[in-house]
């Protein structure tokens, strides 16, 4: 009988998944902060794409501590999310709307990344990998800060701006 | 000038993208409950199944209230992740790594609509549609239990048996 994979088999598989996830994200951000009117709102995307480029290097140090080659697989996840922002931004919207549009879209990216660092940490937990958790546990509370500044940034003035044009057309 | 696309429009275009997103869920929670391995896990996924097809009513009703066609429009971000876990069902795991794999997968489709309910809340509130609002947070209170209680069951055994299996290989 052929051997089964293991949990740490299936760590592995989702580590190259997050690992090429963050790397269609560097692409993304770059086209999500080059279409962005609001200023706060480039700058949002643009200091994430610098934590996306140092994410990878912690997931570059996980793989060491697992002994694992460094290795992307393709994440089909995150692949479908960066096409339907791409459609996105291919409309023609008024630019406030363009703005609450674009933060639709990096919401749905950044949680995705949570719920994948959240298995990857529960699991490493499980195999009592403490430095693992420690270095994907500074990735989430990136993603998870980064979501919440795009919501701030929606409901702290984007979306009004873009409700005002609605009404006024 | 061609008229430029408002809040409204982007809310309407979103609307369809997250009931398609709905529907193609109603199957792949199906092949989930039917791939897993522990009860309470089987549970889980059908009772949220169940609540998925009350979530499209409510989508229905939202459609009525801003007097717009119940439509669907293919959404592409939920149709990568439900790849990726019909991916990872293929695959020979030992049935507790497959278990904790499911939720993984379980998990990444809640968080994408938690995202996207969130997006669209914000935008209603913006636009002063209370009663859409509220249908809304029903379905985003749902999706957030439902991934609430994906992870403690994965915390609660499914990942500790996993990582013993993987221990003892």
């Amino acid at each position: 009988m052929a051997e089964e994979g293991t949990l740490h088999d299936a760590f592995v598989d989702e580590l190259r998944d997050l690992y090429d996830c963050e790397r269609q994200l560097t692409r993304a951000l770059t086209r999500l902060a080059e279409t962005a009117t609001a200023p706060s709102l480039r700058e949002a995307f643009e200091l994430h794409l610098l934590e996306t480029q140092e994410q990878m290097e912690r997931l570059e140090q996980v793989f060491d501590l697992l002994e694992e080659k460094v290795r992307g697989r393709h994440c089909e996840g995150i692949s479908g999310i960066i096409e339907e922002g791409k459609a996105t931004m291919q409309k023609r919207f008024a630019p406030g709307t363009m703005d609450a549009c674009l933060i639709a879209a990096g919401r749905r990216a950044e949680h995705y990344e949570i719920a994948a660092y959240g298995t990857l940490i529960s699991w490493a937990e499980a195999m009592g990998q403490d430095d693992v958790v420690t270095l994907l546990g500074q990735n989430l509370d990136e993603e998870q800060a980064a979501d919440e500044k795009l919501s701030n940034l929606a409901e702290g003035g984007i979306n009004h701006d873009a409700a005002d044009r609605s009404n006024s057309c």
